[in-house]
C-alpha cells in the first residue's frame, strides 16, 4: 500500500525547522509494509495545501499530515482535510476536557484561541493528545485515509505510538520485514561494488546502501504474504552479505555504535571513562544517550585548556611543550590519567583542532585519539582537512567510539 | 521569485536520513529573497523524479535538487534533469582531474563507477567539488533554472558557499531583509496573542512565530526594491515588537543561547565551568560548539555516578543520603565543587533523572540545576514529566544555559 507524507508549515519552507517528522513517520510506515512514495512540504496556505493533498491522494492511498493543527490563525490543516474529504467539523467534548485539565495543571488560563483545537471532522477516529493540546485524527473515506498529527515531534511521536500505529497496521495487507546492517571502515562505492552480484537484478529481498557521516549502512528488506516468509528471505540474504563484507559489519540490528559499545562493555564487565578536549563533552553525552550507560560509565573529564589537562589528568607540561598539545603523546597521557583517576578499565581521549580558523601549526581536522585499555596504551592520528567545526568534532567523537569498539573486539593492532 | 527544492533518495523515504539539506537551502534562498513554495522528496526512480520535476517547474522558476549525483547505479538526478531540460551530457576534463587527485591523495584506486560523475549537461555552469567527488551544476533554460547538488550535507553546503549562492543572487530582482528574534520564557500562543495587533493584516514586514524545544522564535521579514528600504521596515517593526515583548527577547540576531552566553561571558571576562550528571557532557559539548569558547571555558566535570560526585567534586555522601542524589542540595554542592576545582567564576550543575524507566522515587524529567556565581549559590527545580530520554536531557541542558544567561543578565532572583 502506497503512502505519502505532507508536512505543513511555513517555518519549514523558511528553513527554520528541519522536517524530522517525515523521517520518523517514513521509517515507521516502511516497517509496517507501506511504500512511502513522496514527502511534500507546503506552507500555511489553504489553497496550496489543498492542491498538494489532491496530488498526494492521486498517487497514494494513505496520506499522513503533520503540523497546522495548533491554535493560531494560520493553523488550517484540519479545515482543509475536512473540506477536501467532504466532512463537517464537530466540537469534541473529550478534547475540551483535556484542554481544561492541561491548563488547570499548569495553573494558567486557557488562551481563547485554543478552543479551535476541540473541533474535529465528523466520522474521524480522534487521536487524543495528553502530551500537548492539539489532538490528531484519522479520517477514512472511499479507500483513502488521511491522518493528521500535530507538528511538534514529541507530540506527533506520542500520538503515533498511542493509537496511530495500531490504526495503520489494520490497513496493510502484505507483511514487510527488514533489518538495518551497519558497517564501519568501508565506503559506499566499495561496498556496492563488492555486493554487486547480490544487488544486480534484485527484486525481493532488496538491498539498499547509503552513506552517513563516516559510516555506510545497508537495509535488507522483503515483503511477502506472511511475516515468516519475509523474515526467512532477509536472513538468507544477510548470510550471503556476511560472507562478502562481514568484517566491516558492526551491527545487523540497526544499533548505533554507541549502543554497541555500551552493550559490549556490559558483556565484558568493563568501566569506561573519557578525557575530552576538542569534543568538549560530546563523547560523554553520546555514551550517556544510551539507556543504562550508568552501568559502564561513571565519570568523564572535559579538559579544554592545557592547564586542565595538567592539573586534572597529570599530563606533563614538558610533554605539551615538546610535542605540542595536539600530539600522540598528549593524547596518551590524557587517556592514562583519566583511566587512573576514574579507576576505569578503559579510557579514551581526544586532543585536536576543530577549527574553523587555522591556528599556528594546526590544520582544522587534525587530532589524536588516545586510549588506555588495561596495560595497553596507544593513539590514532586523524587528519581530515575539513573546514566545518561541527563536522570535525563529530569525526573526532566517532573515531573515539570506533577505537573502543575495535579494542573490545580485539581488532586494534 | 519562486523556488522549490527536490531531495532525491530512497533513503529519505525509508526514513533513514533526515532531509536537513532542504532546511539549509530554504534558509539561504529566503535570505536572498526567493519565496520557497514547496519541498519534495522522491526516491531514486527516474519516472517519478521526472514527474516531480515537471510539477516543481509548473509552480516555480527555480528548482534546487539534492542527491542522486553519486557514482552508484541508482544515482540518476543528472540524467533526468538533462533529459527534462533537453541537454546532452559531455565529459568534463576538470572533473576527471579532480577525481584523479581525490583518489591519489587517499592512495586508493578510483572505483570504475566513479567516472560516471565526470559527465555534465551541455551548457551548464559546473559547481566543482573538491570536498567530495560528485560535482554539482546549474542549468538555465528559457527562464527556468535547475541546480543540482550532491546529497551529503557538507558537500552540498560547500558548493552552495563556493559558487551556487553567487549564481542564485544574480537571478533575484527584489531585495529581502530579515531578522530572527529569539525568546525564552513565553509560549507561542501567548506570544502571538500579545503581538496580534502587529500580526493582523500584516503584509510587509511579515512576522512569523514558531516554537522550537523550549523556545519561541520570530522572523521579521521585508521584501522591497532596495535593501535599505527592507532593512528600515524590519528595524521599525522590531522596535514595535520590543515595546510589547522585549523582556522575553534574548537575541535579535539569530544567535543561539549558547552563543549569547559565550559572548556575555567574554564581555564580562568570566570563566565558566560545569558539573554534569544526567546530561553526561551535553552542556560542555554545547558550549564548546561556539567558536572561541576556549576563552571562557577551560574544563568541565562529567560526574555520572554518586561516587564521582563525591570524589571529584566533594559532594558529601551524607547530603546524598539525606536528600537523595536528585536534590537541590546535591546540585548546589556540585556547582560549588566545580567552581572551586576549576577556579571558575561561575559554575552550573545538573542532577536529574532522564528516563525512560521510572526508578524508585524519581520520575523521568525531574532534575535540579545548581549554580555558583561568585558567592551566590542556588538551584532551580525542573519537573517536566516527559517520557523521552533525549527530550529530558535537552530540557536539562537548556535550563542550564538559561540559568547562566539569567545570572549574567542579573535577572535571577
Amino acid at each position: 500500500m502506497k503512502a505519502s507524507i505532507i508536512a505543513v508549515g511555513t517555518e519549514l519552507l523558511f528553513g527554520q525547522t528541519i522536517n524530522t517528522n517525515a523521517a520518523f513517520l517514513s521509517e515507521e510506515l516502511n516497517h509496517m509494509g507501506f511504500s512511502v512514495m513522496y514527502h511534500y512540504v507546503v506552507g500555511d496556505n489553504p489553497q496550496r495545501l489543498k492542491e498538494t493533498l489532491a496530488e498526494a491522494f492521486q498517487n497514494t492511498d494513505v496520506v499522513l499530515l503533520t503540523g497546522g493543527l495548533g491554535p493560531t490563525q494560520d493553523d488550517l490543516t484540519k479545515e482543509v482535510v475536512a473540506d477536501y474529504m467532504d466532512a463537517d467539523l464537530y466540537c469534541d467534548e473529550a478534547v475540551i476536557k483535556d484542554l481544561d485539565e492541561h491548563f488547570a495543571k499548569r495553573g494558567v488560563k486557557m488562551p481563547e484561541n485554543n478552543l479551535k483545537q476541540a473541533y474535529l471532522p465528523v466520522g474521524c477516529t480522534p487521536l487524543y493528545n495528553p502530551s500537548g493540546t492539539a489532538p490528531g485524527f484519522a479520517l477514512l473515506k472511499e479507500g483513502k485515509c488521511a491522518m493528521c498529527f500535530p507538528g511538534p515531534p514529541r507530540e506527533m511521536k506520542w500520538l503515533f505510538e498511542h493509537g496511530a500505529r495500531q490504526y495503520l497496521m489494520e490497513l496493510v495487507d502484505r507483511k514487510m520485514f527488514y533489518r538495518i546492517i551497519r558497517t564501519i571502515g568501508i565506503g559506499e562505492s566499495d561496498l556496492e561494488m563488492k555486493l554487486l552480484p547480490l544487488i544486480d537484478n534484485q527484486t525481493d529481498p532488496t538491498i539498499a546502501t547509503y552513506a552517513k557521516e563516516g559510516e555506510c549502512t545497508m537495509r535488507v528488506a522483503s515483503q511477502r504474504d506472511t511475516m515468516e516468509e519475509a523474515e526467512d528471505a532477509v536472513e538468507e540474504m544477510i548470510a550471503s552479505i556476511n560472507e562478502i563484507v562481514g568484517e566491516y559489519i558492526y551491527s545487523v540490528d540497526n544499533e548505533n555504535l554507541n549502543e554497541v559499545v555500551v552493550r559490549m562493555l556490559k558483556e565484558q564487565n568493563l568501566i569506561l571513562t573519557c578525557a575530552e578536549s576538542a569534543t568538549g563533552g560530546m563523547f560523554g553525552a553520546n555514551i550517556t544517550e544510551v539507556t543504562g550507560a550508568s552501568a559502564v560509565f561513571k565519570q568523564g573529564f572535559i579538559v579544554y585548556s592545557n592547564e586542565a589537562k595538567t592539573t586534572e589528568l597529570g599530563v606533563r607540561p614538558e610533554t605539551i611543550d615538546s610535542f605540542g598539545v595536539v600530539s600522540a603523546e598528549v593524547a596518551k597521557e590524557m587517556a592514562v590519567g583519566a583511566q587512573r583517576k576514574a579507576k576505569a578499565d578503559i579510557a579514551v581521549s581526544v586532543t585536536g583542532f576543530a577549527g574553523p580558523e587555522v591556528e599556528s601549526g594546526y590544520t582544522p581536522g587534525d587530532a589524536f585519539v588516545g586510549y588506555a585499555y588495561r596495560d595497553k596504551v596507544g593513539s590514532i592520528e586523524i587528519h581530515k582537512i575539513r573546514i566545518i567545526r561541527a563536522w570535525n568534532r563529530n569525526i573526532f567523537m566517532t573515531e573515539m567510539l570506533k577505537t573502543i569498539y575495535l579494542l573490545l573486539k580485539e581488532d586494534l593492532k
